[in-house]
């Protein structure tokens, strides 16, 4: 990959642990400028190569931030509703970036306001944010408001409110439902709800959605996509939609619609 | 009712059929206009009220159509979701009506297009379009189709296509989620799909959604709310939003969230 | 397969409209016997061939009946939870057959009883009895009562009560769980059903089911397994474990954890 | 209530810490013999009194173990499947306790083997039998076998494997069905699957479903109804029905049916 790239005389940022990690030969290295966190990239950086799964994106995310700088994940993992390009369309991929004929997917991120500092400059997510019980708690009462007016308190093991790049994960698994990427919606749902009657919400996305937590236990567990923290159950959380954006790089070939068929292997059930 | 609104010097038009079932006191008379088509009715109509439950309402909506009346309906029956003033609130409302004090909520309408014609001058519902089998066939192949691009094959008895107002009707019984009604959505849910992948999908409501059915059988049912029709397997079908809206007047004390809590009984869980 | 078989001197009952559809070898006629019905199979029959796919299977146990005729299903269907056999094992079935070394796997029927015949010799399903809505109707209310006992009205399109056997058919595809084979279980599993807190039920199966139908429509649908019949809303309707069990026939490869494995593309689900 | 059975001549044993807890007029005390532990208790105690909740008959099942004495369960809780006897009914229940009239109901234990020693003496659940990951870990790889054969390897949260007792519990938060106590079943049920195609299974309960977990972390939970153990990702799980059930006390004016009805709000939904 770096090959291809510097032999199109593309400068190319390396993070800095990985730049480490590899002993890379010397004929690339004048090519390669390490860089560490968000604030060593320069807005001009064109394209930011995400080389893992749909977690490594993730990862990325916390270091683009609002740089509007487009994320391309090559999917090395077992997921790859994010990471789209595989390993065989390399060749093509290095094409799209040196041509810049890639089609950027804007996703919306969920943004987590809290009464205590909470995940300091990452306090967004581009999956979901949820709300569960500690390992050795019972069941959580979750009272939620929409813009400050109640909505319903669901005594659950926990909640998600996801975005539509979400939707395909862990709220798929709790009996959410598939949000399309464009539908400027959230969805908010109950993990292991005891009320009978509690179902999956949709709700779009400029609304304020806030919580008040009651448990028998002390503490809770707040997660913004994979990064989790124990807060008191005395907190205020509020998520809203986060003011800026992330851009995911997609191939011309790969639309959602194709890649949502093949990762739920729609058509492959073999009953039919 | 109709003297409270007689006292108010209010003309009232009077659905025909309703109107001669009852013997109406002389006194109202000379303030009652009978109507009976879509046609009769002005633009300067002010507010049509609907007596009986959701389905009078859903009844209402093929009568006012583009003409932008907005429908206040009195719920005399089990549901009551759009339906949503209790014969307790009767004052209430007739005082609302006076003062022009009630408000309007949007509510989007699902259109359909066919091959050949189907309900003429009505091919919009308010809760959701529907596919059925038939009765005594097999179960269908739904191929679905968003703005002509592939999406999937459902195997299923039948497949919804519902708007956030009907998010809470059939589709709720189907597995689908709850959509606000300002969401600009639509939800594809399956019925009883064989697929074991399949879940309910949120799209936004500016797409066009078309289907080609494959099936043993020779027909199948396509529904408008509760308006069937049996057509050929041959039919071609696409829906998309309606171009008008229907307005439904709430009452400034009843809020979409407290419909909601109150109708599915949230918080009335026993077990909790 | 029949030359197979006849060289083995195993004297072959084909069913009479199959063996004039094909015109047959005459070196293979004089170990041929027709038959056409019920009736016309000995009970010293030691297998019943069904080739086809599940369907076919369903026909072969109205054939079957109480006669205790192992059915051996050669797949050439699509899904193949009964015809568990595959046209690639056809030999392995062959050698099977004539050494008798197969397994006898017994499967639980279902048995209806009503206030008027329906389903005359043939009152019983391998999967499932059904109750449906017409095509045109709205949905039903369904009483449903154990022994007797009143158990809960169902608001619903139909309502399956579910064999072991059938759980992974119909059932599950309106929500209700995988129940084992000797599990001596029934499933009560409500089809679109309109009360929320509805959910599937498991029964020991030696509990009698009845119904009490309401609906503004007229009639209503019966089915067992894939007949169906249009029945008088005012019929009685109850359903109890069929006195006798049909036999399938498994090849010693194949066992149940495997086929559900495979049937239902465990282990291939793309995300993982 | 103390009094009550006083009257009537019938001794009393004590839970020592309650005992303790509350300052008693000395006219009861020649009634009264405190207990601490299972030892303390005689298999020639009639009936143990569990007052509260549904907690506090988990916990009181922990103290009769294999003694065989029935568990009359009066509800202070919420809950009340398991303590189905409510305040209003006290005298009543006092005087079923004194002409020996009541109902026992047999409900079935889950009983678990582990490689290493966890939940000693009290290795049995009466709801369920619960595996999930720790708080802060990704989701874990639960392979599951019945008898040591292969069934599936669930990507989930965790695995629930519940009595008929506790499906209308924690099970059916999950998506599980209810089964009836008289079932001899078991119900797997999968905490938030990561597989699509994951179901809910029935399986009598005679046989033994043993785990292995794979996770990117080193420990992971495991409970029996509301205890729960950090155990280490290494250890080896079988569970299996317990070889002693333990005896519920009923009134004869309240069956299952009518609790579950009464529980689960059947009949309340007020969209009917």
């Amino acid at each position: 990959l770096l090959q291809a790239l510097a032999k199109h005389n593309i400068s190319v940022l390396i993070y800095e642990p990985l730049f480490k990690q590899f002993a890379l030969p010397a004929d690339l290295l004048h090519n390669l400028t390490p860089f560490s966190t968000h604030n060593d990239l320069s807005k001009e950086v064109e394209c930011l190569i995400s080389i893992g799964g749909d977690g490594t994106i993730l990862d990325s995310v916390t270091l683009v931030r609002d740089k509007k700088i487009p994320i391309l994940g090559i999917n090395f993992g077992r997921l790859g509703f994010l990471a789209s390009i595989s390993k065989d369309e390399l060749t093509i991929a290095v094409d799209a970036i040196v041509n810049r004929t890639f089609v950027k997917d804007k996703r919306s991120l969920i943004h987590l306001d809290a009464s205590v500092t909470l995940f300091p400059n990452e306090a967004f997510a581009l999956n979901e944010f949820a709300i569960h019980k500690r390992d050795t708690s019972p069941m959580l009462k979750i009272h939620t408001y929409l813009n400050g007016e109640f909505l319903n308190t669901f005594w659950a093991d926990g909640l998600i409110v996801s975005t539509p790049t979400g939707s395909t994960g862990y709220n798929l698994g709790c009996g959410g439902p598939i949000v399309f990427p464009d539908s400027n919606s959230f969805v908010i749902t109950p993990v292991a709800p005891h009320n009978l009657n509690a179902r999956p919400i949709v709700i779009p996305d400029n609304n304020i959605i806030s919580f008040e937590i009651e448990t028998r236990g002390e503490e809770f567990i707040c997660a913004l996509d994979a990064r989790k923290e124990i807060v008191d159950k005395t907190i205020q959380l509020a998520v809203k939609k986060e003011e800026f954006d992330i851009s995911l790089v997609r191939l011309n070939e790969n639309s959602f619609l194709s890649t949502l068929r093949n990762k739920l292997t729609w058509g492959m059930d073999k009953r039919n």
